[in-house]
């Protein structure tokens, strides 16, 4: 096990009904910045239950914060909050919420010139941030308990991650009840993102850490699990439940602790929804499966794990479970309604020059083994043809 | 699922040599109170590492914490501790050490008359602490990542425990190599307290939140896995750390999430102590074993799991699959050197008469389902002959 620091300071607030306790995490009062999507929460009752619980706090709402939350839109956000002298942001919605708000929270007191240094420093140039609670109505992104946010640039067509200690939400209210209004292809892309968190965690070179690997199996197994109950569409519960608390524990920092990540698919990803527009996890179900395929004999310790201990397949040589974990992994995406190749969206390898010239000019090496660049890049695009 | 808070700020430096990383955790003008139990450490050479990593900080120190820190020697810290007016307080030890050190953290503040009260109110009373760090040394009771303590009082032979959110820990150092000159009793002692803490936050009835059994089951697979490499006392520095965490996530509040939980092991285990003397972890030992079978219709789908998920038995009825769970946890427990029979220490079942006295006195009614009183106490102690 490799040596670590951990610490996760948010509080979380779980279960039915919670929404009713935002009255007693927020200063009485606080000026708050309440920032939500596209007006989903206005539709399915979140947006009242969040009014009715701040009482008479001063509130200022930025709605609109779209799918992968764009810097021209969160910078309107980040005017207002300056503005009005804003002194706390509520986030009510997914990943884009979260992510868009954690940027927001940093950019107000940023003292630099241009807030997008924030994200071309991967978050070091974070000093401070507006204190942040979330409200998550979409399982997905983990966003609500870690430091992370994921900012693009339409101008640029750039996707990128950033990070800093001071974006931990102070709170996250989590009330499965909210989820029950997702459509289908979000509780596709909800639980898909989920499992390819646990994928760029676990599926590295082992590093002797049974308890880590034993948790992400649970996270695995729990998914896998609740899947068809909830792609259902019915109003389980528990189904719900369980799978909000997956989509948190997968991305906060803890079944990472002391052993290797690689994290080439996000980056990979990102780069396809910037260029081509693809939901996230539409990118991941791509992706993955060609970075392990042209990754096999490297990932083939912890690919034959997986299989042995998450679908059960306990006969053949080291590498067939290898592979086997890749068709199951596939065939678990499919089950979800989760398209896992470029055709199925109209591309072909070749569209991905783009990205494979861009990885030329940034001088890529990514990967847990560096060996991801522009031109084995070129062979990932060919195996998820 | 049930609803939940979840909120844990304890900072935790984890690995090879992490000791010396204290100064960057402790304020350089900071009054230390050091605290340490029987001298281990001065002989195993952590308390060198300490003091070298302590540089030139006022250091006061107190040792002699004994095991099942008393009221009575951590008053004399505690008076220490005012006198020199110390603003932070270092334990380096296991769970004695530390959980004493959470009393004396909020007995130094202390407005009341008799600090006693901090026990008596469950940890209610405590308004402030002194800031506490530890350092790890032997891998147990998780008191390094939660807020609990639990303190024995000579004079009345109690052993009762009290918690607050002001008494976690600000960081804790976990160095697996401090653990090498640990005694077979020690190593012995600290997994099977570690299984017991899983244990009484999983085998209660079914609360279908499957995320959180898996991390348990992770838990006691670890353990069962490195506890032959633990127990040869070899140099295994990867069956050192897995233990280690293992101990931390076992008790840090996590997998009792949204879970019905049953301390009554503990409780019952907690006046054995008090009353015979025995080890914490020997005592757990004896009653978990005998506090299942008397629930074994009640915690048959728990115990059925256990024995399907960690034991690999997926032969006979849920009956006989809870028994098997009952028999495979006795077998492991004696495979690392546990008695677990009142036997074992030539105790008899009605030597336990104190103990079901002070039960009825108190008016017992404690486990999930409030069926263990004074009557049926006895009956458990029947079991555990």
């Amino acid at each position: 096990m490799q040596n670590f620091t951990f610490q996760n300071p948010v509080k979380i607030v779980f279960g039915k009904n919670s929404i009713s306790q935002l009255d007693q995490l927020i200063e009485p009062k606080a000026r708050v910045l309440l920032t939500y999507g596209g007006g989903s929460i206005k539709r399915n009752g979140v947006y009242k239950q969040v009014k009715t619980a701040l009482k008479k706090r001063k509130v200022f709402e930025f709605g609109g914060i779209e799918p992968n939350p764009s810097f021209e839109t969160l910078s309107k956000a980040v005017e207002l909050g300056r503005k009005e002298k804003i002194d706390f942001i509520l986030a009510v919605g997914g990943g884009s919420v979260m992510d868009g708000s954690k940027f927001i929270a940093a950019a107000i007191p940023f003292k630099g010139k241009n807030t997008w240094q924030i994200i071309t420093s991967q978050g070091a140039a974070v000093k401070s941030a507006i204190p942040l609670g979330t409200i998550v109505t979409l399982p997905a992104t983990g966003s609500e308990m870690n430091t992370y946010g994921v900012i693009s640039r339409k101008s640029t067509k750039e996707k990128l991650a950033f990070g800093s200690p001071l974006c931990y939400p102070k709170f996250s209210i989590l009330d499965p009840l909210t989820t029950y209004s997702l459509d289908k292809k979000q509780l596709r892309n909800g639980i898909v993102d989920t499992f390819v968190h646990v994928c760029e965690q676990y599926a590295t070179k082992n590093s002797k850490a049974p308890l880590q690997d034993g948790f992400a199996e649970s996270i695995y197994k729990t998914l896998i699990d609740i899947a068809p109950a909830v792609m259902s569409g019915k109003k389980d519960y528990d189904a719900r439940a369980n799978f909000m608390w997956c989509a948190t524990m997968a991305l906060n920092g803890l079944i990472c602790q002391g052993v290797l990540q690689d994290w080439s698919t996000h980056t990979i990803g990102h780069e396809m929804t910037a260029f081509f527009g693809l939901a996230h996890a539409e990118t991941l179900a791509i992706i993955l499966p060609a970075v392990w395929k042209f990754e096999l004999n490297k990932k083939a310790d912890k690919l034959a794990m997986l299989a042995e201990n998450v679908f059960g397949i306990n006969k053949g040589t080291k590498k067939q479970k290898a592979e086997a974990a890749i068709k199951h992994t596939v065939k678990f995406f499919n089950s979800v309604g989760m398209p896992t190749s470029l055709a199925s969206y109209n591309l072909k390898p070749a569209d991905c020059e783009v990205i494979v010239k861009r990885a030329a000019e940034q001088g890529w090496q990514i990967g847990e083994n560096l060996d991801i660049n522009a031109n084995t890049l070129r062979k990932i695009f060919a195996l998820a043809k």
